[in-house]
């Protein structure tokens, strides 16, 4: 399921140290910013649930540290107790090879613990960790077994980090008081007229490609094997489908035109009354505003559309006379492009205008995760990892589709062109947007 | 609405400062045990919502502030500035002619306001309340308009004092860790072998009778007008129904045998799977415990069983081959007796088992509120007030039955035997229990 | 449960031979007549249930066969073989003590058996209620249980032709083609201007009044014992309400005013968007009509507003300044008054205007069932009958109103003044209506 | 969308004559077999519906009626009338562009039309096609347009023909009195041991294949364009899955062992309580039967497994450490066979087994319809026909997956190897079984 690529290492004890140094110290920042970007909420933040897709912060401080203890330190660490016997049953996810879980929607019923108890419990996992490296650091199991571990831990982590912030958003968004998670933002300049941006069209050539992960470093089991695909030539669009792109499918009456959209969306947008955006509302001067972690602000008609679902960016596609891209379009396009955009790191927390006329696709990576026209299924020769850890992507292979490139509250050292994100058609509370292409 | 009897005031300054000073007290005194019945609490504790029917902690405390503020301080206080602009959206509960109002169900969505702000806003209301009875006390309306309304609230937040701790036991009983709300409760003996308590029965005449409130005192519209009505004589049960008498109910298959069930009943029980009182539950040794305010207990048999439906009282009844009382006649036996017991005021909150070979009927006030088998509707010639404040009562006037006494959790000085409860049929997690009765 | 008077039976075998002959009169006749109600429909009528509340009209046919089966042939005739093993499955409505049965919302999913197969099994019922007559008829079992049990059977099946009636109307309704039950009504005159209706208001004294079933006759269970009641002054409205009544309600805004409604009326016409009575539609040119079993006509104004909730009536009254009679004020005045008006064997199959200007209240049989302000419970010292036949009443005293007087499709043998029908408050598809009250 | 190859027809009259008549035959033939797949029916079989999914038969008829008029009547006949103005309206299935339509999970509530007027509905539509041709036959529309929409409607009916079975089938089953669809079946011989089926492993080379409809002959918009594909080398199994198979996984504790299931499948079988085979049951001597055409049947061990929804069809992959075959795997094997197999044109209504020890794969045309590991997508360079007619396919290209090779109900010339049949993962009422594939 991960590729840690171990053989290269130098084989003398310094540089094993250096090694073990270089994971510990990785594995303390990636806990550490779970902590950082929990500082803006007050403890009632924590609790809730808005939706069943939601998990309350809390949840996510917790099952992430549940992780490491359970898939590391209980296997690992001799003598290691847990550090209380109810949290396996409530903070196990979705690993039912694991044993029984608390359900899901009712994660938000939950005072106790309390968040302060999580926090001990978090500390608690990180010291033993940290003890675990002190006692095993040399042992052979270490390298083969643990590090791969951890390295799955940090980037779960990472994934709990996006939806942290996610969940955190929709809390909010919930809430008619409007709390902003960052109040400090006097920077932003909301542009409302749109630069005449032109959208240009970027050739490729069909034929046989290699897809899925290559070369060192890490990697989720879903993006191997690496295999050959056959490809038709296509165009692929430069820039995300922006704000104003989008109130123009609005205002064509797009959301309700039952010719642009899937059987399944068209029956979603009636029931839900989808007639926007998630978080986007009009006000009665008719001026459009959405729901930010900033706060709720006017739209930028030039920044990349955020939270569609893929049946709203399919419809806008059809509609546009284009279509949106194959995850194997995306990735052999992102293959040729550093992976440099607007993440987490950059502290925007949302999507952001790309500069014109360039020679290349851009916010390839970061600002939105991008839906692709492919349902997320297993490459040729998948094989998930035995045991509960095999339960991470694969048992997932079904009614969801493969988004690509991360987002503005993704960290940068988490992506790269062969990652699969998936999610059902329906989902719209992840920073989620789109691109188009056609065929040539 | 409300009949605090003002005719008899003595016509003079000094008793009418008397009497505005007994009345602020009053209001502080409950007021105060308010903030101090939730001292127990963690700030996590206040947010949640474990079903639709409870509210979160926070959100008692809040509105019962907001119904000072929406029908006192607003209409009567010149210049008043409401506390926060969409309070009145988040904490009016279902005065419709009041306005809009946030959905019940969804209260436990929402993080903010802070408890910190809910007390700030309790706080503010204070002040508030006691500023209009230093800058009005002595005009017309505070006696004619004011008091009775100040009056109103004290009782109205003293019946969200009750949801307040029936409401945290749901929250903390639907835990797994299964928080105790008071933990220093070392005194309490649970008795695991029933007492032969010779269940007595206490015979009443038929004939006219005199039924609703008579006299001073507060008294909510509905106990009103009082009116005759002609009994049949009947007899009455010295004692509540106890836990062990519950159980012999259970264990001959009471949950399992349609004859003993209104129709409604059957089928709630089927859907909902009960199998006894909520809150019960069986280990593995066959042993009952139940969750209680002071954490999960051992039953005690001769404690009143608590936390049934009407259907289950009426189930038992039926099955014991006697009937519940109908109100007029908890009545007519209460009017007879003092208002004594176990109630809040004596801290055990859960409630006890009485004395046996008693001359009159035990347990009458506190303990569980009675189920009765009158369905709630209007007494002759009942109107209810004017405005929102109309909406107190009489709309509820359908599809609930009538429960008598108060319980372990009432105050004591908010009960009196006019006094009539409601609650639907199938609701559970009150603190409600049930006597017998049979024709003569 | 039921009261045939057969203590006056004259003793001798003449007369016994008579008193027979009219039983199986009477019994063929309404069976008959269940047959004839069928007469208009096609086969695919018989088969589909519109709502859960609905039963296919072939059910009814079965189902009252089945209740002869069940309660008479099985235990009273000697070798009976029932007519299929799985009838009694198929066709037991809610008898919980006589075994399992088939879901009541599933009654709609049953294409077999076929509509020749249900008169089949009809006729062979027929038959073998004759033949016990001819071989028991004599045996003192017949006098004592078993002509008890027909004279049930009859009433028990006049009721299901009343839901036969009801039935068919929502199936019809249902159906954007519009079928009429009965095309031949060239006779009817709509009327479309309102007579100057003056509505009268009769006096009535306070005092103890006699309630209940008194004399010979059949009786259900639940209009007994007879026991007296308290009652304060009242007023009774002359007429019925009528649609040009209620249709200034619904002008006036009534739909949309909190003040008037029950708190769980308004949730209700909230939740299902009521905004007039079942089976109204207003056209383009605002015209008023509704679906009737002649197919859809105008309303006529002075007509009695039929096919309201409870809540409806209750909202109307409270808006009107005045409010419904309870059962026991109806039952007080309708013993004075004989028993005539619009019913079944009328044929209008609709209820109709009342002439102006009685010395006495009018409509009160017949037209429409009308909602009473009482609840339905027990009256003092009931007993429902042992056995399976016991859960015919009693099972249901819980959550329904007291409705009284009968409609235009019940037949008129089968009404009297203390006869109570019951609904639970928001059924609408009943022929329910309503008249006014208010206190001396 | 549809693929006559017209352009090869000698260009003169008689063999223009010839063409005709062959198209108006196959029409009439096609339109003659869905009636007589009614004969065996009762009319009230016609009327109902079990599930959402399920259509009442007399619908199928009407709605197969309907796409004649709609789409070649109305726009091609000139002066034609609609049979009548509401058809439109109720049978209408999913063409959004074509007008609005009775609401699919209501179409069990219609007793009318009759079955009687549906019949001549067909018969009116049937009499116009004929003067259609006769008015039209010469006209060059007719050859470029109309024909290839009457092969269309003739293909779309002969879908619902297969819909009407499986839709039958359903509304049998969920019946308790088990009506069979055909009894005239004495020949049919059920075999319960297992024969010693090998299995065999057909290997195919990895390489570049040609994908989709290629040559003369009818096939469905989502059959192009073909395209080329680059497989990975593959094993695929001789026969089909059969029921002692699956037995044996059902008894190895499949259903309750999570690590075999998809996420999804896992939810839905616990929810829905699946333990086998939609239609199995086991008596009390543990035999296992199930339900079908014919009536309640042993289960035969060698017959194909048929009725498991994709869910189960995994799961038995991967717990056999196999994998379902890709559609494209699939195609490409069908691709070097015949067209033959077990189809609705052999009688027999229910899968059969396989010979053994054959040189090629089997079964795989007829019997069942094969669950593949593709979601239902485009491929490249799809585009569907402009309006209403376009609604046909593509709209469905979400959370559905591909099905290859038809069923024992289907007709045999209605299939082909580039045939893609879809259907959500849970469906289980089609005629769906499996075959597995694996890596080489």
């Amino acid at each position: 399921m991960l590729g840690l690529n171990t053989a290269d290492l130098p084989d003398n004890q310094a540089s094993r140290k250096d090694g073990n140094e270089r994971i510990i110290s990785h594995y303390s920042k990636v806990r550490q910013l779970s902590e950082s970007l929990c500082q803006p909420l007050e403890i009632e933040d924590y609790i809730i649930q808005t939706m069943p897709d939601v998990s309350p912060p809390k949840w996510h401080l917790a099952h992430t540290s549940w992780f490491f203890e359970q898939f590391i330190l209980i296997p690992y660490l001799k003598g290691y107790q847990p550090f209380h016997s109810s949290y396996h049953y409530l903070f196990n996810s979705y690993y039912e090879t694991a044993g029984q879980m608390w359900s899901r929607p009712k994660r938000g019923l939950l005072s106790r613990p309390t968040v302060a108890e999580i926090y001990e419990y978090r500390h608690y996992v990180d010291e033993k960790i940290k003890f675990l490296e002190e006692s095993m650091g040399s042992a052979p199991q270490w390298e083969t077994e643990i590090t791969p571990l951890i390295e799955l831990g940090t980037h779960h982590e990472q994934q709990h980090q996006e939806l942290l912030l996610t969940d955190i958003k929709h809390i909010f968004a919930n809430n008619p008081l409007r709390p902003a998670y960052r109040t400090d933002s006097n920077s932003v300049e909301i542009k409302q007229t749109t630069i005449q941006q032109t959208l240009q069209w970027h050739s490729y050539e069909g034929g046989l490609y290699t897809v899925g992960h290559e070369g060192d470093g890490f990697y989720y089991d879903n993006e191997k094997p690496n295999h050959q695909m056959y490809l038709q030539p296509f165009r692929f669009a430069s820039t995300l489908v922006t704000n104003g792109d989008y109130l123009a499918f609005i205002e064509a009456g797009g959301y309700k035109q039952p010719q642009h959209w899937l059987s399944d969306g068209w029956r979603i947008i009636k029931e839900q009354r989808w007639q926007s955006p998630l978080y986007w509302e009009q006000k009665e001067d008719n001026s459009w505003w959405h729901m930010t972690l900033i706060g709720l602000q006017p739209i930028s008609l030039d920044d990349p559309v955020c939270h569609v679902s893929y049946y709203e960016a399919d419809a806008y596609a059809r509609w546009a006379k284009h279509r949106l891209p194959t995850e194997i379009e995306w990735e052999v396009v992102a293959k040729t492009l550093p992976c440099q955009g607007n993440f987490l790191d950059s502290g925007f927390l949302y999507p952001i205008s790309s500069p014109k006329n360039l020679q290349e696709p851009n916010q390839m990576f970061g600002d939105v995760w991008e839906w692709t026209s492919s349902p997320y299924s297993s490459y040729p020769g998948y094989r998930p990892p035995a045991g509960a850890i095999g339960e991470y992507n694969g048992k997932f292979m079904c009614n969801q589709m493969v988004l690509r490139g991360g987002s503005c509250i993704s960290s940068k050292n988490h992506l790269r062109a062969s990652y699969r994100n998936f999610f059902p058609p329906d989902a719209r509370w992840q920073f989620t947007g789109f691109r188009l292409a056609e065929d040539r």
